[in-house]
C-alpha cells in the first residue's frame, strides 16, 4: 500500500505552526510497513486541496488528509473531500450527540460550523474523537482509501493510534496484528538512550522500535507483528529484556497513557503514604502535575508555593537569619523547605524546589541551578542539578526530576 | 510571486525528523510578502524529486528545494535540479578551496561526493554556507528561480537569512512589505468569534485575517501589505478598530509573544499590586502559570494549594464547620479562600479556585463546575462557571478564567 499525506493549513504554508502531525502520522504508517514517497501541504483553499487531493489519488492508494475539520469558514477539507468524492455529508449521530451535550455543558448556542463539525461523508466509518468535537472518517472511493483527520496533535494523536492503526491493519493482505508494548524513560536523553541501543534499532524489523520524545522524557515503542497476540508478546519479550538490561535505571513505566504523575500517585496509594510540596522557582507546577492524576486527592491534601524569602520563611516556620545566611539557592534551604512542608502539611513525604529559573542569575548562580530536596519522617536529603534551557525549560525539568525523585523515594519505602 | 518549498529527504517520510526546515523558510516567505499555495515532501529518490520539481515548476516562480546537498550517495538534489534544467555542475572556486582546507584540517581524503558540495549548476548564484561545506545556489530557468538549501537547520537559516533574503528582495517588483498586528482574546470561541466578525472576515484581502486557537485562547493576526510602515499600519487600524467594536470585551493584549499570565503581572507592576492564590482543583497551576513570567517575584510572593477540606481550614484559616455546612463547591468557601489567602499571603488581589475538575462528580455537583473567586482589601466576589471537556480541559479553563478575572480586577482597581 502507498501512503500520502496531505497536511491541510494555510498556517503551515505561513510558517506560523510546524507541520509535526505530518511526521507523527508517518512514523506510524511506517510502523505498519506502509510505504510513502510524497507528503503534501496545501492551504484552506477548496480548489487547491481538490488538485492535491486529485494528484494523491493518483499515486497513492491511502490519502490521510490532516486538518480543515474545525469549525471555522476555512476548515473546508470534509466539504472538499465529499464533493471530490461526490458522497454527501451526512450527520454521525454520535458525534452531534458529544457536541449538544458539550454546548450545554457550556451553555453555548451551536452555530452551522459546529454542526459541519460532526458531519461525515456518506457510508464512511468514523474515527471517534477522543479529545475533541470534529469526528475523524475513513472512506473508499476511486479505489483509494481517503481518511480525514482533525489538525490538533492532541486529538489527531489518539485518533490515529486507537481508531485508525487498527483500520489499516485490517487493510492490508496479511492480516497480521500489532501488538505495541510502550516503555518510558526519565532521566536520559533519547540521543544518549538510542546509542545505547544503537544495535538493537539498527537491527530491528519485527518488532520495531520507535523513540519519541515529550516533556523531557522518551518513550520507546516496540511494535511486533504476529497472527497472534501471544506470537507478538513472544516476540516483544526478548527485546524489552535487552533493553531494560541496558537502560532499566531510567525506566518509569509503561504505556501511552501514562505519566510520571501517574506513576507517582499510583505508588502512593500502594504504599498509603501523602505528599506535600513547597515550591518556589516551580511556582506550584509540581503539585499542579499531581493535580492532572484523577483520585490524586487520596494522596495530596495541599501544599505551598513559597516564591519570596519571606514566604518561605512565614509558610514553611524557616529562622529567617540561617536562611538569609544559606541563600535561598543552598541545600540549606531545599532541606528547610522540605522538612517544612512535610510538618506544616502533615504528609509522609515532601518535595521542595529552590533555585534559578533565569533568565537573570541569583544569588550568584547561574540560571538551570536547581536544588530539589526530598524529606519523609526517616531522614531528609537533597541535590542539586544544572538544567539547560529556557525558563520554562528549567521550571519544567525541576518538576519532571522532582516527581522522579519522589518516585524512587516512595519505592524506597 | 509564487513560491514552493520542497523539502527533499526519505528521513522525513518516514517521521524520523520534523521538517521545521520548510516552516523556517516559510516564514521568511511571508515576511516578504511572497505568496506560497503549496509545500512538498520527497524522498532521496531522483526520478520522484525530477516529478516533484516539474510540479513546482508548472505552479509556481520560485521552487525552494531543502536538503539533499550532503556528501552521502543518497544527496542527489543538486544533480537532478542540474539535470532537469539543462546546466551541469560546475566547481564553485570558494567552495572548493574551503573543502580543501577542510580536508587538510581533517587530514582526511576527499571523496568525489565531498567534491560535488563544492559545485553549482553552470550560471548559478552561489549561496555561502557560513558554517558547513555544502554550498548553495539560486539559478533562473523556464522563467522559475530555482534555490538549493544544504538541510541542516544550522546550515540552511544563516543562508536564508543572509543570502537568499536579500535576492529575493531585489527580485521583487513592488518592494512592498507585510506588517502584523496579533490581536489576543480570552472568553470567546474561534467559532463564536468568527460569526460575529463573519463580514470582515469574508471581505478580507488588504489586511487579511486569520485566527488561530491554542490554550483556550483566541488570536487574530492582521497582516497589511505596502509599501511602508505608515501606509500598512493605515491600512490595519480601521480594521482593528471594527473588530474591537464587536469583540473588545473579550480583547487582553497585542503580541505573538504575550499571554494573559504575563498581561496579568505587567498590569499588576503597573498598579504596584501583588498577587497570591490558594487553589484547589488547579492544584498550583494558577500560580504556575505566573511564575512561567520572568520577573514575576515583584508581584507575587507565594501561595497555597488547598486540595483536601482541612488543608482550606488550616492553610486558610476558614471555619470547618461552616465549610462542611456550605460544601466545598460553593460562593462561600471560594469567597473564603480568597480572603484567606490574601490575608496568609498579605497579598493586594487574591484568587480562589474550588469546584469539579472530574471524571466524578463531587457533592451532587457535576465535573465542570467551577467557583472562582477574587479578593483584594475593597470587597471579595466569586463566580461560577461550568466548564466542557476533560479533566485537564476543566482545570486549565478555570486558570485562564482566573487570569482574566484578575486582569479585570487589576485594571478596576
Amino acid at each position: 500500500m502507498e501512503a500520502e499525506i496531505i497536511a491541510v493549513g494555510t498556517e503551515i504554508l505561513l510558517g506560523e505552526i510546524v507541520n509535526t502531525n505530518a511526521s507523527f502520522v508517518a512514523k506510524q504508517l511506517a510502523t505498519l510497513g506502509i510505504t510513502s514517497h510524497f507528503q503534501q501541504v496545501v492551504g484552506d483553499n477548496g480548489e487547491r486541496l481538490d488538485d492535491a487531493i486529485s494528484l494523491a489519488q493518483s499515486r497513492s492508494d491511502l490519502v490521510i488528509l490532516i486538518g480543515g475539520l474545525g469549525p471555522t469558514p476555512d476548515d473546508l477539507t470534509k466539504q472538499v473531500l465529499s464533493a471530490h468524492i461526490g458522497k454527501p455529508l451526512v450527520v454521525n449521530f454520535k458525534a452531534i450527540d458529544k457536541l449538544i451535550k458539550w454546548g450545554k455543558q457550556q451553555q453555548r448556542e451551536l452555530t452551522d460550523n459546529n454542526r459541519i463539525q460532526a458531519m461525515l461523508p456518506l457510508d464512511a466509518t468514523p474515527l471517534d474523537n477522543e479529545i475533541g468535537l470534529a469526528v475523524g472518517a475513513m472512506t473508499e472511493a476511486f479505489d483509494t482509501q481517503f481518511v480525514l483527520l482533525p489538525g490538533p496533535p492532541k486529538e489527531m494523536e489518539p485518533m490515529v493510534i486507537n481508531q485508525l492503526v487498527p483500520r489499516l491493519l485490517d487493510l492490508q493482505a496479511d492480516h497480521q496484528i500489532l501488538v505495541s508494548r510502550v516503555l518510558r524513560f526519565y532521566g536520559i536523553g533519547e540521543s544518549a538512550l538510542v546509542t545505547e541501543l544503537a544495535d538493537v534499532i539498527d537491527g530491528q524489523d519485527n518488532p520495531t522500535i520507535a523513540s519519541y520524545v515529550k516533556d523531557y522524557e522518551v518513550t520507546l515503542r516496540l511494535t511486533a507483528r504476529a497472527d497472534s497476540d501471544e506470537a507478538a508478546l513472544a516476540l516483544l519479550a526478548p527485546m524489552e529484556e535487552t533493553i531494560m538490561g541496558r537502560v532499566g535505571e531510567y525506566f518509569y513505566g509503561y504505556g501511552d497513557h501514562n505519566s510520571l504523575a501517574q506513576t507517582v500517585v499510583e505508588a502512593l496509594k500502594s504504599k498509603a503514604m501523602t505528599i506535600t510540596a513547597a515550591e518556589s522557582l516551580t511556582a506550584g507546577a509540581f503539585q499542579a502535575a499531581l493535580g492532572d492524576v484523577a483520585g490524586v486527592s487520596a494522596v495530596f491534601n495541599g501544599g505551598f508555593v513559597t516564591y519570596a524569602e519571606a514566604t518561605k520563611a512565614k509558610f514553611l516556620g524557616i529562622n529567617q537569619v540561617e536562611l538569609a545566611e544559606h541563600g535561598v539557592v543552598s541545600e540549606f534551604t531545599a532541606k528547610a523547605m522540605a522538612t517544612g512542608a512535610l510538618n506544616a502539611a502533615n504528609a509522609t513525604l515532601a518535595i521542595s524546589f529552590t533555585g534559578v529559573a533565569g533568565p537573570e542569575e541569583l544569588e550568584g548562580q547561574p540560571a538551570g541551578t536547581v536544588w530539589i530536596g526530598v524529606a519523609h519522617s526517616t531522614g531528609v536529603s537533597a541535590q542539586v542539578f544544572h538544567f539547560p534551557g529556557s525558563r520554562q525549560d528549567v521550571r519544567y525539568r525541576a518538576v519532571k526530576q522532582g516527581l522522579f525523585m519522589a518516585l524512587r523515594a516512595i519505592q524506597a519505602h
